[in-house]
């Protein structure tokens, strides 16, 4: 298992904002607005990748911060996904995308690749695992996990999120218990489907923020088998040594995702090898 | 208003797959697979708006079937959007977002363009309304909101979706009825932020879909000042005849989006015309 290789359980988060990056312009800077940005964040995100990567064991851009750029973000979103695979990192495209079946598929193509274009294949993000956004339903997560499955990646379904506001739709009471806890019973009834190769975790994961740890125990109990990413540690909130019941299901039943807390670090590496060592004291 | 203008409420919808654009293929195709089926897409979706935009006020391409392309197909998307916008036709980017607040800002920045680039102002896709995810709750939606308040823009949020697992998560009953209830609640609580200037209707506008019109009269009771926007017509199995509840607010209330059954028809022209005609029946 690569989480046991590296010693690490940490997803290293990249959500550049060009506000942030004016000091990197520089007279030679051409192109449109947009491109220009796209570059600033492609350096910036292979910067820290360079820094805080030796430390981590996947990178987790937020499409949200490339697509604002339009198609030079995205195409930024591409370069910085292939410098994280060129230093041994798995990617998770963190997208949160959610649609009904057809647009569902488009959307695993997205971060898979498209296979059937008669103008010849397209890789898309080569995500080794994506996150999606569960409220559709079934239908809606099946074409997904079903492109995940083809191409030996993973899947977060969002569960129960770390934002204050989280508790609006997910923590509303149902028959069975709030609806974060129908949304883990959506994901272990597909853990079959990404089962792991090499263990009994399955690749059908699911987000559990660390801002509200109450529930993580529960949730490990509803979803024994799944993966979790862990998100909200530092600048949420999230301690590590609130999350011990998540690794119940062993060192890599887990993945802990910090952004600003390592990127927003005057040093970064020093910051993600600190977030690695806490993480791996609690998780054993 | 444009409704009364046009006599019409049909969003076409784009959703280009390039698997059923082989045909286009010349010798003359140059650049990567993305590039070759980008340009393709792109021809594809401005050939449509040719066609059938004159019975229509809006286009919704659905960003799912851009992003399949990489950089390329996000390009395509602007492209498309530009060309809406030339033929006098309203832009709803349907991306069903929704991420935590921080990054729930850069989705509305990729939605209507970003004003603190160091780099200089970034476009984004300039669309007049975009569709958003409501699982993570008011304080995530709220980035969304103020970005299309900004931007005098509206906000289309998931409420009854129109597959048939919609039932999974957005019928799942709580004290205050089905979770969609809750949603269009919190929709409605929105509705003074994107306050209409000429009518009373707002902005802040909910997807509602046809394919389960039992719940469109509740819906329109708990919402009464939003704009519906209406999938499910035509290739998923929902009939106009059935959309009346939806217009009680008035000919604007609602659009009625249709992709499959315009695009893929033998004459889209005639086909988005018929459509035209039998919505503009059932709404006065």
């Amino acid at each position: 298992m690569l989480a046991e290789e590296r010693r690490s359980q940490i997803c290293l988060g990249l959500d550049p904002d060009p506000a942030g990056l004016g000091d990197s312009i520089t007279d030679w800077v051409d192109g449109s607005p947009a491109e220009a940005a796209g570059a600033a964040v492609s350096a910036h995100c292979r910067r820290i990748i360079d820094l805080a990567g030796p430390s981590c064991i996947a990178v987790k851009p937020q499409l949200a911060c490339f697509e604002r750029l339009g198609w030079p973000g995205w195409r930024a979103l591409e370069e910085v996904c292939e410098a994280a695979r060129e230093a041994g990192l798995l990617v998770v495209a963190d997208g949160k995308r959610g649609d009904v079946p057809v647009s569902a598929k488009a959307y695993g193509q997205a971060m898979v690749g498209v296979t059937d274009s008669p103008f010849g294949p397209v890789d898309g993000l080569g995500a080794d695992a994506f996150t999606a956004n569960p409220l559709l339903g079934e239908d809606a997560l099946e074409p997904m996990v079903a492109a995940a499955e083809a191409a030996g990646a993973g899947v977060f379904s969002l569960v129960r999120t770390s934002n204050p506001g989280a508790a609006d739709v997910e923590d509303l009471p149902t028959q069975d218990g709030p609806v974060h806890e129908q949304l883990a019973r959506m994901v272990d009834r597909f853990g079959d489907r990404l089962g792991g190769r090499e263990s009994r975790l399955s690749g059908m994961g699911a987000v559990v923020g660390a801002t509200a740890p109450e529930h993580i125990a529960r949730l490990r109990e509803l979803m024994p088998r799944a993966m979790f990413l862990i998100p909200g540690v530092g600048a949420q909130g999230g301690r590590p040594e609130d999350l011990g019941a998540a690794f119940v299901a062993g060192r890599a039943g887990a993945m802990v995702a910090a952004s600003r807390s390592i990127a927003g670090a005057d040093d970064p590496a020093a910051a993600a090898e600190e977030l690695r060592a806490a993480v791996w004291a609690v998780s054993g």
